[in-house]
């Protein structure tokens, strides 16, 4: 299948960036003698580095599930969606900066705004991979007009949030860093597409 | 197949997790001039990094076994079995630092207790995950309801042997880093498991 | 297919290579209390250091897409394609030490003919790998010998885009990081070769 | 087939270890103003690193060639070769290590014991992996025992190159370092077992 090595490169640069996030987790040093409540207290504060290594671990995991996702239905590739499918990763890849600066700096508005921006820019990346996708007939016959439309919907809709948290994030970065950390959740649950998409799963299995 | 690119993620994980392991063993740095007895002392303080790196590749080993076994029954996927996957995964590539953490302090209860905790919800997500493809119809009309349940049961014995691990670490130390160094020549042993999969696979050859 | 692990090794090496290249990109570390001010002062400095990760990236992406484009027509492996591949995979494992490299001096010539050298010799391992694939009749044989013409014209062009850009970084640097920026948007500009490929392609699918 | 996802994780596991082997060179760091003569001189510093990555990989290389060829012939896939392959990948995954003390102390006896002595156990599993599957019959049945014994013979010739060599290296560091240099080119040679080989894989295609 054409499309075999692009899926396999991103799925590589996915593994990779998901696991270095945890490269930003440092263990703490302490001066012998150490003690249990010493430990605790320094891993205390390793807090804000392991949310961050989860919350960014689940937006990876989200945004590797819609590209997967879109490649249960794309058949073939040509050169401008191998393109589109780089710095799609090229956003991607950059997360474990993204998600180091925020875990340094959770309260600074700039911070949040470079790691929404990010996922805001693999967003549509992501959208314009789909897009072109369907409009360049490179997916699979089964994919109706309007299932590929409840595709974009959904991811439309994904956009937006991601802006809106960016957006509050940038003026209350708290309440920033919880609408991110909410939105690996909201990709959990069923959405309408996914009969839709299943259906035509079913008929090409 | 459906599942494919779910094992291309989970194998990419594994496998940059397993590696990253070694970066938590540093070549020691000696002034000038280095003789060889200084050398073979520096590189004997390396021996609890060492055993770190080789007991968090075995553990690793033995989890990516159990993963890798339930694929070979799991046809499908669904939203569902994605989000269960990435939580195990989750908990996977977070052994390099769980494993730095107790090489650093081997002799910590709370250190051993997140090593063993972070394994015992890698596990946790494993079941689960195995539970979830049986009872959602994923896996291969070949399975048996008999063979489902005994790997249930195989994976439920490891959990325990997991879980009290964590409880003897948390109070002996040396004696939970002991048993976690042992549990990977448990899953060498064939297991009562293996008959009935192999005789599930050799029919679907 | 005998070829399949040879793509899935260099994959994995552009995964890893295209990853770690974030790596070179430090979270500055400022003294307390933090200012916005003061932090987006601090991230203008990174500027060469993710001017350095996108172009690496990119100029990462313009070789594996060679690599793949070949392999959608390889159709064997022999020992000594193997060996060719291994040194493509050499230089192009070497890029993330080669961009750091070039963020740290960019205008020092010794780095420029470093970086530029580097990818030089990825092109010429890359033209050695078709060259030996078509002489040693490894491709399909759907692969006209007009076809295989073009493709090693295209990339002698980009061989020697490469070698011009490295020859007047030497001499002037700014204008070598101008050049090597530009050299992945002329890889996504269509090229002559497409559709004679593409004609090949679909006849084989 | 059974045998693919113990080629993923392998693929997996040398991608990184190769490509991590570049971390062991680090740009040099030096003070304002630089010139290009201060830079050369601190580049020539890093030959040593340099010339460890290069052979560091190209013996990684050597061993993902040994486990590739092998694969071309197995096609099923028990516990035993798993923990087998397991134990091999240890090895493998700990070459940046042994590469970066080599580099560090290429003078040192013990470090280039250790060095050979990880590639030598590498070397080892290696073949028990193809004497087991021989014999556990998990080979393709076209591979006839003649072709089986001429494997054998050259892994042990390979193994026997490696133990001199480690020796030689623990008494004289600089043969050692010649003679590890070497062993790459070796392998490039074609072999007797090419044509045996190539017979059986022309058969099955």
């Amino acid at each position: 299948m054409e499309s075999r090595r692009v899926e396999a490169l991103a799925d590589g640069v996915f593994a990779v960036a998901m696991t270095l996030l945890v490269l930003g987790v440092h263990v703490p040093e302490l001066p012998e003698p150490v003690t249990g409540a010493a430990l605790l207290a320094a891993l205390r504060t390793l807090v804000p580095s392991l949310a961050g290594y989860a919350v960014g671990f689940l937006l990876l995991g989200t945004l590797w599930l819609g590209h997967h996702n879109q490649f249960r239905f794309i058949r073939r590739a040509d050169r401008t969606l191998l393109w589109i499918n780089l710095f799609f990763l090229l956003a991607v890849a950059s997360v474990p900066f993204t998600t180091a600066l925020i875990a340094r700096y959770p309260l600074q508005p700039v911070a949040m705004a470079i790691f929404g921006g990010t996922l805001l820019v693999a967003g549509v990346f992501l959208f314009a991979h789909w897009s072109h996708a369907v409009n360049a007939g490179l997916v699979d016959d089964e994919v109706t007009p309007e299932a590929a439309e409840l595709v974009r919907e959904r991811m439309s809709m994904a956009m937006v949030a991601c802006l809106v948290a960016t957006i509050i994030g940038a003026f209350l970065p708290k309440a920033g860093l919880v609408l991110f950390g909410c939105m690996p959740v909201l990709s959990m649950l069923p959405g309408r597409v996914d009969p839709a998409l299943a259906g035509e799963a079913s008929t090409t299995d």
